[in-house]
């Protein structure tokens, strides 16, 4: 395993192994063991075509952290400006004898193409609408120490599945853990084929999505991201598919609330319970760092 | 003091300690010593929201000089893109495990309110309008290293008081050490309830203002933050209210001439007085440096 | 030597000093040592007005992995929007103790006008169309690498020559290395004196310049530098000047091919062609790498 692209790429033995590597650095780290040298010598190249401010941050502070050398290449100031293809973009960071090429980029299927064609490890950072594996493995990790297991958990995900990368990644691995999946959002916002995703229960009335849920994960509404209507008005949604007090007392009582961020506040949720003490979207950010912290490790190890 | 967000926050002992440090660091780089490790395993965050070349260079060289790991942040290529809240930015850069937060931020009072909700160290990097207080610092700083002492010197602030958060901190820190203090600008850019400003001199003539003082600091033009006109042309400016050689003649034969740059040449100073024999601008920027490493280290150090 | 502007500032005795800097380095690298503390204690400040991806980068790994403290400043969101002169924001970096200014700027002239006025060493990163020498370097190295020598290698610079650092500073340094060297483009964007060039043959046929060529080496059309236009059309262009299968076999059996990049794919060569046999165009990426770090090690030796 040379990249991580997609969920797909991992299965239980090495979600348990990265698992394993994310604990260790998490408790090093917590006891104040702040930094590493296991990536010295080791260079992370970061382009991303796209805005980011936890993700791309996440992945550069981990790999300082870990003592590797890391180089940010935005798409304002950079080459893509001049009309250079993404392909020769890479190949050019490979010839700078990258060890990591960290990629978010609006294309779907782009972090792939571009892993075929370089010995650097490709990690996705997000690509279009299709995956964003490593916020799946913080969010399994998330769950997993707040609930000790995923087997068998009850996870509703909710809002805009369509354009939802996350969506995508969470469901293949929280599938292949073992958790029954519902997913709700407006009809208009969920794929037109979505038996072609393996999830359990498929709903647009949030009510019923969220009745006796261990895990409730939020969506992103991306208005940055579309270009048609697909709901009447930002209040409607937060009406019909918002999450307020009395739709959390429908889960479960020990359930947790998760959103990958950032909130809209008073659409996927009212501003109160973005904290609340349900809610793991802190947990999920700090989860995040020692996440990438452990892929690199991972794919180094490999 | 968990953070620096105003001159408020120091006492004259305070201001003692940190000067200190700061003469310290300042000795031992100039003796040769560029690297240190006072801050190796620490992380420091910039979100810089307004443009900027010397404040977050200098921050950002400092931390780098004393070991930490710096992550830039700009308003531009962020999640501000996307609408998230400031308050969630710095949740979300306080859970990736920052010590340091340093921010430049276009609302008077921003630094303040994210300082209240996060155990990361904040720094106030430029407030809106309010405070700037690492350049009062630097400024007392680059003082103290020139005349030996700051009580009972006479110094003039000139130019756009109204916009400055640098007038704001240097006004404050500089009456804590006992000098006094003459302002002097266009009526139109003199604060309204002036009264409230504790100076012990108030003129719209800079003849008046620059007669017998030992330390003259020019403010810059903000063009880029008025929305309004506050003078009829800049040449009308500049002969009234620049710098040029006949009006150095009305300060002390020892005297020395201050600006936090950018200048505009030609507006608050004749072009050629910029880097002349008086001018301490290079020192102040210079000073800048160690003063923004002794902030972290005396943060560290509570 | 202070800094490198110009290719004019290096003799063959130069060049042949950062040749084995060159080599050490890239030997090592390859060898698996990584990381360097030659730069440690060292700041290297890269204030770039235009866009780069491979230059930036290359610059700014290449001190990082010499263990320098490596500060990016790009013409957005610095204070060059406040209106700062080059002079002052060069001054101001200075006086940040920058051991190395890396500086792009659209300025022809530029770098040299900075160099006369700070103590630190200042690099040319590209200035305008008047040089880029570091290219010229790494071209020559690459060169070296691949033919054992360049004296008495026919080599021809074929496109855009009007517009091009690459070409003047490639020009300057192939001939003082004793390449014999053909100029090719079309009429509009050759220079009005080309003889000012001294160079061994011109012409607008470019099957008349590959004939019997070792190196040919062609220059990126830089659209985003034009406002007039200099010829019909694109496809125009590419079937004029264009690099395909046919042009090739015009060249020697063993002759080679380069660009600057990034590679305008279909216009100066077909696409197959960009990464094919013949193209040295990763090694020159690959040797930008190292040929940085040679010159940082070379002007801190003088």
């Amino acid at each position: 395993m040379k990249d991580f692209i997609s969920v797909k790429d991992i299965d239980e033995k090495a979600f348990e192994e990265i698992y394993t590597i994310f604990k260790n650095y998490k408790n090093r780290y917590k006891n104040g063991e702040t930094k590493f040298t296991d990536l010295r010598g080791y260079s992370i190249l970061l382009p991303f075509f796209e805005n980011s401010t936890r993700t791309r941050t996440s992945f550069e502070l981990a790999g300082k952290i870990l003592g590797a050398d890391t180089i940010n290449i935005s798409g304002s100031g950079s080459s893509i400006k001049k009309g250079e293809t993404l392909y020769d973009t890479i190949k050019t960071l490979e010839a700078m004898q990258s060890d990591f090429i960290v990629i978010r980029h609006y294309m779907s299927g782009s972090a792939h193409i571009v892993a075929k064609e370089v010995k650097s490890h490709v990690i996705n950072a997000g690509d279009g609408t299709h995956e964003h594996p490593s916020q799946a493995l913080l969010d399994a990790f998330t769950i997993l120490e707040n609930k000790g297991k995923i087997e068998g958990l009850k996870i509703a995900i909710i809002g805009d599945i369509l354009h939802s990368r996350v969506a995508r990644s969470d469901i293949k691995l929280l599938k292949l853990l073992g958790a029954e999946i519902t997913l709700c959002g407006p009809q208009t916002m969920l794929p037109r084929h979505i038996e072609a995703f393996d999830v359990d229960y498929v709903t647009t009335d949030i009510d019923d999505a969220l009745k006796n849920k261990d895990v409730a994960i939020f969506l992103r509404i991306q208005l940055e991201r579309q270009k048609k209507v697909f709901f009447s008005t930002l209040n409607e949604y937060s009406i019909k598919f918002g999450l307020n007090q009395k739709r959390i007392d429908l889960l479960k009582e020990d359930a947790v609330i998760m959103h990958p961020g950032p909130v809209n506040r008073g659409v996927e949720m009212q501003s109160e319970l973005v904290y609340g003490e349900r809610s793991l979207i802190l947990d999920q950010v700090e989860n995040g760092l020692f996440t990438r912290m452990a892929i690199y490790k991972f794919l180094l190890q490999q």
